[in-house]
């Protein structure tokens, strides 16, 4: 059978992406106590295509994955992309795997357990340009957490509006080793610690007075979020870029209040 | 041309509907103060089709829609879907239009003005049965509202968690009269008086401070508001059925509290 | 402190549902090969709320489901209810858990094997009312397939417009017994031959080749695919009641065509 | 009372944006034939924070939206970002604006005419930086075309797999001179004849007929429809920069195909 992709394309239109997105997988994560956890996510698969290609082969970003049968960590990820550039004659692929994560989480004062979930990404990419070959890897967290309003506070004789918001964090580590490596679990804590209060999957009547009392006491705006995040980020030495972005669910309106920044590492002298 | 759709089918299936749905249109929706607002609308149109027919024409649809060129009230969409059933030779039809309605919104101390949307939806049936044809409307209006928690304001030494609510509510009157109908307006307004406090489009500090302090001052559980709001309906003698249902957008969790019911006037004997 | 939600309540409104949604969950569902599958899932819980009572106590939803730790089957969800409503003190209760679950699946000519995602859904009640206690379950499963227009096909001198359609299907069982247990797999089968052809993971050119005919082999349209399924479970005994949908996402319209059916089974005399 | 936003912030972190996003507002946008078209936008709005300010003032994003009463056009945006970042006194500023557009098609034979929808949006961005003001504004739209695949067209007997495809441009004019102006009209032409057919609201059996044989002509990959697209813009002496992404809908898959290039014409010497 002719294989009309393979066919020379004479338009002279490189692209910087041809793949498959919207793509469901279970996978098996590894936490940062060395465990596997089940989970199910959501896979954008390419590869670059060269001016001179017709067309990829789809088929072989599922036989890929297929492969592996869902073993996907932070470790194996480059792995896999590079696999793909590989198996697709490509000089650039991108792998980037969206999936809800679980964590264990006791109630600050009942100590109840439950678990929680935190949307997540990994994101691989091998690119090959002048310099060689580059590999970059990019953890993505969402933490809900509770935000209470510092002006609302300062005005009122009494409350103050607060809602969720979530807090997205995009982390790259200035190596690919396991010394640079930085957990899901880490950016859950910070996120944490940014905010208000943190958000629980089970709170008892004690619990709650808690949480209540401890958004009180630490009012903070969407921009105090995310320069919270920012600072402990900066500090951190195994991070070599990141971008935060902040987004709370308002009380009092039908929209949202957002903030956004980036930053990267200057490379030492 | 072959019309395949109206041969005869021999499995003896009656389907309760066939139709076209995710259909966008723009429309032009009468408030009560007899203007005309212009705003875009998703439908979902359907006929039942008996069990000797093999399909329907799904372009008829388009055509009626397109012939009234989006204008759709409360007063017109009845027509609608009669003129549907007529077209498509259908003992039955139904109509859901789907759409954002937007309110001028004063801020409550400052007096500051701007527009909020509101999710509305309006449905209509026409259902031919043993006892002849029934025609019925429903209207569906959400509003976005503040609710603050009774209990964590009780348990509490200062503070409240509060979360944005959305206080959906689907009304059919007791008959389809100019007289008997409800509007958009009505329901906002009595879901906004059956929260904590309402939301608003533009809040300047003044009426910052007094929506939070209003919310403090009027605590409702998600069980709350559907009370209020259903003991306010059932008093309206237009109301001949509804349901009532509150999301709460947890501030202290990554889940909803939500509270549904539904009622029905007894035939007055 | 307070408990604020065993107050009495005055207002004479009984709620049909109060209860926590949107709630994600790790959760393993056994297959019909009686293994074990990990997969994600979002819950919806609620329980009656009679009309003397102020509110409920939400943190039991997530206590109880914690509890299994997301051991949730066909067999075991309507102990999972009854729990509920015991742990509540409530009337009624109702879980709804809607969750992705994936089939091998091998390519019809070449075999290559990939797994594919069903969104699917249990939900169980337990009511008790006037003549006693009253549970029901509830399957669905949403596959999606090829469907062919038979009337592009027929009025074409070549070609025929077909596209992905969404077939659901709701199901209840004549009784909650193993006996009359229908499964995720059996529905998948029976939809994936009630169109135009299946929807695969993974196909190669022989593949892609096979169901391209067999596509233009089997032309329906969106009311076939719904009366091929109906025609189907009427036939099984163990189907005590269903609705089926089907949605084509048209290639040919910015707009989807849809078809509705239900049917329960007689009472045998 | 208070202003806590103006505050000094110690932090020493920029933020590249503050503001509002998911608000709903209706608006007017002017047409290639000069006429305005009411639609309902959903608008992202921000500016830079200097790192010395504690927060911005969210009520103001509002209040420049609201004084315009949704007067927004290719040509009126950009002074709108501009009110912004005088009006919260930023460096920096940006709006996107999301909104459905609606055209008149007309069927291929019959002639029929409907509304169809176009996802599009507007992007305006005002940035002060060492070398003084600039600023950009972006267009894209969203077309849903038709796309048959070429290698199932080959390989087969009969019959060749199709289905509806997303076609999306964002493009940036060398300069904001009327003359340099693209308009949506324009943009959907161009997605078009690079499909394989067009996608309409509303078509007869003729109509059905001559778009089948259209598409089965003119077979596509994603990959070709991202290259014909680029081709053109290419051409077109106005366009400064573009992105094109195709996404295929696939008929045999649950998941998506897609396509992406990005380009910017080289400054002339």
């Amino acid at each position: 059978m002719e294989d009309l992709q393979s066919h020379q394309d004479e338009r002279g239109v490189p692209l910087d992406e041809v793949g498959v997105s919207g793509l469901r997988y279970p996978i098996r994560v590894w936490d940062q106590a060395r465990e596997r956890q089940a989970t199910v996510a959501t896979f954008e698969m390419s590869v670059a295509l060269p001016q001179e290609f017709k067309g990829t082969h789809m088929s072989r970003f599922i036989e890929v994955l297929e492969a592996r049968r869902g073993e996907i960590s932070l470790g194996t990820l480059p792995q896999l992309v590079e696999e793909l550039a590989t198996r697709l004659s490509a000089p650039s692929a991108r792998v980037l795997v969206k999936f809800p994560y679980f964590l264990e989480r006791a109630a600050p004062v009942s100590g109840a357990v439950a678990l929680m979930d935190y949307e997540c990404a990994f994101e691989g990419r091998v690119v090959t340009g002048e310099l060689g070959k580059v590999a970059d890897f990019t953890l993505e967290v969402t933490v809900p957490v509770t935000s209470l309003c510092p002006c609302s506070k300062a005005i009122s004789d009494y409350g103050a509006h607060n809602q969720r918001s979530a807090l997205s964090m995009r982390v790259q580590s200035v190596d690919l080793s396991p010394a640079s490596m930085i957990w899901i679990e880490e950016l859950v804590a910070l996120a944490e610690r940014s905010a208000s209060a943190p958000v629980y999957p089970l709170l008892k009547r004690a619990d709650e007075r808690h949480v209540t009392m401890q958004a009180y006491d630490n009012p903070v705006f969407v921009e105090d979020m995310v320069r919270n995040v920012a600072v402990q980020l900066k500090e951190d030495p195994r991070v070599a870029w990141f971008e935060v972005r902040a987004d709370n669910h308002e009380s009092i309106h039908n929209h949202a209040a957002f903030a956004r920044t980036s930053w990267r590492r200057e490379p030492s002298g």
